[in-house]
């Protein structure tokens, strides 16, 4: 069971970004505390971090992962191609963004991604990341599981 | 430590409702799991569910609980009196949805309730009510020993 | 073979209400006639009239009727709630308005359940519930009828 | 008393377009059972199909008709002029669509005749002409009666 | 002379509310100054709250006031059910709010009531309702003395 | 010096239509005064109307005017066809309409044929016609004077 | 038979702003032809140009002219206050615009003041004027022509 | 204490306005009522009418005043400028408005100024400059009483 | 193998309307150059122009081709009768525009008929309606040619 | 070389206006600083503050001027009439403003003069009256130059 | 001759993306293709498919081409930097779509390089790159022999 | 003192991209005088330009500068990540356009980065850049001033 963790534009610089926003741990800080909870779910885990939207698209299409947790950052607002590049992703693809998007500006309410995605987490800290490890992975072996008694 | 689950309109009738939506699991199989869960992670539980917008504010008007788990239903769509009574509440609130409400109708994409909720999950089913559950209590515990130590 | 007849808010105050708009019978002849032609149509009918959203709801979750006519008043404008529940109700469903809702103001040129029902009857005022009575039993009655030869 | 039916364009193809959304009946036969009604309803019918839109508004204009059923088919959404003409014709006019028009593509939720039309009636089939002229009948009649009684 | 002065959702949290928009009175302090109000000006009051949109409706029928000072809370910017019942009611209708509406979020700055209501009253806090009480008072007795004297 | 002049949809009804609107003159006395101002003028009038958007573009082909008068009816709202007719032709053009277009449904706002006619001429009844054959025939003058001259 | 004759900002400007839109003439030019038309006419006029939008709504306040002719330049676009002292004056008021606003910058084709006008006439430069000129004259002599004989 | 009555374009024609929106009485009554009323309530009054943005936003830069009463006439609707006088002045500002602005055409729903204001008074009639003037002294006087007592 | 195409309103006028847009080519000189291109590819072709929406629709319902070319002129923008006629048709069809309609007036960038044609050429002069008719029969080709071989 | 320097309504505050948006400087301040760069330039000035629409307009087309510096306040946002004004004049237009008008209200994010001007300079403070005029005096120099040496 | 063929985004994974709207071919057979028409038509050319915006920008800066046929993948709804890259280069810019992009989700309707090209082709599967190149090379050639004679 | 000069998509084409818009200078020449400019001011400078979004925002991840003078090119329009990498930074940030980008397409009067900048100016060519550098180092000075004094 494998899990690719996206983030998108700016996350790299998290903690040094509104801390009211975003909490004050940093990305590195984030990267640990992703690669404990696979570690204890028992799923591997590939974290990639890109300022990117090319690198990003062509991480995704690397179809070799069970599941995709992505915070595209602010491209999910207009990243289209991000878009196309999840809708052929046939796994689990959770979005998860750290502070509440809809409690911001305008223009943030507004996701691109959400409608090819299988759910959103929003508002939820670096916990968002973690509870979407979570739901993959158990929901992942619900799948093996049923697959295995037919 | 206390949790309100609350349940707007037409969940009473989970389980009869698009099942390719919404899940196969009744209103009481899923108050059950949340009463596990609670159970599980050292918290009491209060669910409630009701059709009627001025049941669900008047419930919230107690405010004798640590946390909220609210799905609102189609209120989420029009109700600013529920989202009025919800932004009194100083406690953590947690905005759920079973389906990917952002893959559906136009009208189903915007939340009235969103801004002044802590964070929202959407489409992970049933699990969306676990995984808030399962935040609101970690989030709690942090808090009160945050305390403790100071 | 049962109808359900449901009236929305203010619905009780027909004969009070603009005269031009909504013609002069009351609540209880609107009843009367419409029990009338359930009885002539061979169908039993239950009326129901409410002020309060949740009510109407719930008496559609007790889907023990063949047919639903529904004029729901202002609800007709913005209540998303009804809609789910209507849509969860899987026989004909009739939405009847007594005046001709386009016609007057612009808010009220749309209703959000029309969507969910079979179809719509508006502006033919007090005649609109017995046509629509009058197109359910026809049309359950050909339903039954082709049952009945397979 | 004498009825006009009108049918505006692409209504000469029924049973040769989406039958899920028109039902498999061919406009002749339509036109059978609009006869037999009117004949049955003690009115006198006249029946008139055109996909020009001049030729719909110039048979409006011959105001020797005490009612028009009307579905102008997609000129619905855009024909102000056919609009202008209805306008002009003083008596009862009555909008008919066989299937529901606000269940389908946005643009076909608008109707720019409504307004000036008595009433509408929507997604009920080739039940929804047969409804019309029950409407228009005996409306009329009871005109009749009470300028009889006067 | 008698006023029914209702309040919507949320208003019987007055006190526990953003002290910064509506002030540090309770619902219990703000009824008592209403009713001294109206016995100064020697008329009788009948005060309501409810959370429930059915509740404020099925009072509003009651037509047996002179005038109606009304605050619905959030419900003002959707209710249009409140709407029609307002605009069933005959008499002086004042509508109130507490906080300046149209000085907040967006979709407070629209009232779907105004328009059915004789005068609004916004920002003046709970001398809002006092100022509505002396308006209704005056007009009333001014259009008594015109009958009287006619 | 040559002048054609063109009425759309419904206009041949002028005098059966709201007088209020469109004044108690019928088009048969519109044309016979316009037939009398272009004598008076010294210009040959060609007058047509026509229900059909087709009859109207082929009549402007004919390029063998020196002006056009249009009063394109409800056609003005919607029809691109009619605009792109126009826009062919290279002489004066110039858009009529009997009443003030302006103050009446929000959809007569809109010309779509203004931004390719010389000018407009709105709500002068009668007159707009006349009025507008009086400025065509001076400015043809002004032109063939200058032409002359040079 | 007295006119006013109003124009609005930049109008003095005449003949120094861009000559394909607004000609050559000058603002006196426009001046001599106007009055020369109005005692052609047999109509004493009243000329008046202000950039000043108080000074324009003070002059339309002198309620001792027959007609008002008024092209109130940029005005036109914004100023609700100059439509409500024209909404005041009971007489004909004629809207002018030398160039044809529809075929202009998209915020020059909406005119506040249109709905509250008799009528407009734009795009015929000069002659604009003078054909409203001549509309108000006739209209005028109509009416006190059927005044005399009643 | 000191209080400026400001009323902007076209107020100085009460009376000769449309009766039905705005009552008989004239801009000398009103004067006179306002003057009167300050008196009994023991504040100092200073009146101005003005057609002239740029006069009204000179009166307000005066800044020798403790409240503003206002009804800026159809400058409400676009004046930014009187906005931005308003947002210098901090004292007390209340909008008035004669007529029921949000019963009346789309454009008056909508006021710039009121987000700078406390509070606004619409569809009292002259009532609604006394109840402004009112509410200004006695919150005028608790604010001197509070600071006396401290 | 058979080919309707179909050309719609002012298109028998090419070569008379803006060269930059249209080329220089007339209707005759496009037609035989639709009919050359045909006889080489094997097809049989009908070709017909009208500038009558209800001419066109008719020609679409003779369904008696395997393909239909159809530049619908302006009728592009609103004729969604034309889009019915074209959605009944089950064969390719193909939307020809000679001029890049999204790089000219707001209006032109939108077509009704997109959605239910198999693809749109626009921009590329005669030689659009040319590369539609190659794709036409060769995609018509391909599918015999499957036939064949299964 | 003379420079027109125009501060519009409300300008004449500075330093009484919120010091965080708009600095703590006055207007007289800004005049002695304008003039002080104006002289260091080489060029003579010419300052103009006006709360009167009118009275800035009318400057404007004194065309005596080489360049226009313009904060026309929040006139900025809804005055055709002054985009008329500067569109009239041919010379060098900066506008300006001192604080980041796309970073406050919405309302103030577009500008109706931007259009019509050669640049704009915002968000940068008193200084931007001064880069202004530094750019308008070193454009004219080099104006100057190339008319010198040709 | 030299064109070059860019593809956007994900056009990487065709064949592998939803068949029913992309076809089964992969992208090396579209080359292949491509190179083999190019071949026939005597054209040399350059294939290059890009996720990165920024490496087709640059791609297109390199101004050695006769002709662009482009296929910029979901960049086409939001790439105003790609718009901006294809408006310098000053030969022929054809822009490719393999599905019909105006019958699937509402944004993929609106392409923002269109006004800058020369044509689209849309809908017309992998003969869409086809018919460009085939366009490209006779237009080109036309061109050419145009100059040659000249 | 160290400023960074971002130049975004297609600004290394300068020269060869319309030079009515964006004057003849090229990227070399811009570069050479904004080095000397800042040389002159004292300032050291880095400059950077690149097509790619993701290279841009890296850059100013750098946040070891105490300016940044950017143009954002066409990714001002709707890069939101650009926006969020300028909001981290906390230094003086100005955005500059060659053009002005608020009389050309629609589309580009709107920048998503204008509300985190400090100001901006546009339409001032080659100046702008040089203007923006000035108001850095000027602002940047008198804040080290003012500490020193502190």
């Amino acid at each position: 069971m494998k899990i690719l963790i996206l983030n998108g534009p700016n996350l790299n610089m998290l903690g040094m970004r509104e801390k009211s926003l975003y909490g004050s741990f940093t990305y590195s800080e984030l990267s640990e505390a992703i690669e404990r909870k696979c570690l204890e779910s028992g799923a591997s885990s590939e974290l990639f971090q890109s300022n990117h939207e090319g690198d990003l698209i062509e991480r995704i299409h690397n179809i070799d992962y069970d599941a995709i947790v992505i915070n595209a950052g602010a491209l999910t607002h207009y990243s289209y191609s991000l878009r196309d590049a999840l809708e052929l992703f046939r796994g689990i693809k959770i979005e998860v963004h750290i502070s509440n998007i809809f409690a911001r500006e305008e223009f943030r309410s507004k996701s691109v991604i959400s409608p090819v995605c299988s759910g959103t987490i929003a508002g939820l800290g670096l916990n968002g990341y973690l509870l979407a490890i979570e739901y993959a992975v158990s929901h992942l072996k619900s799948l093996t599981d049923r697959e295995a008694t037919e």
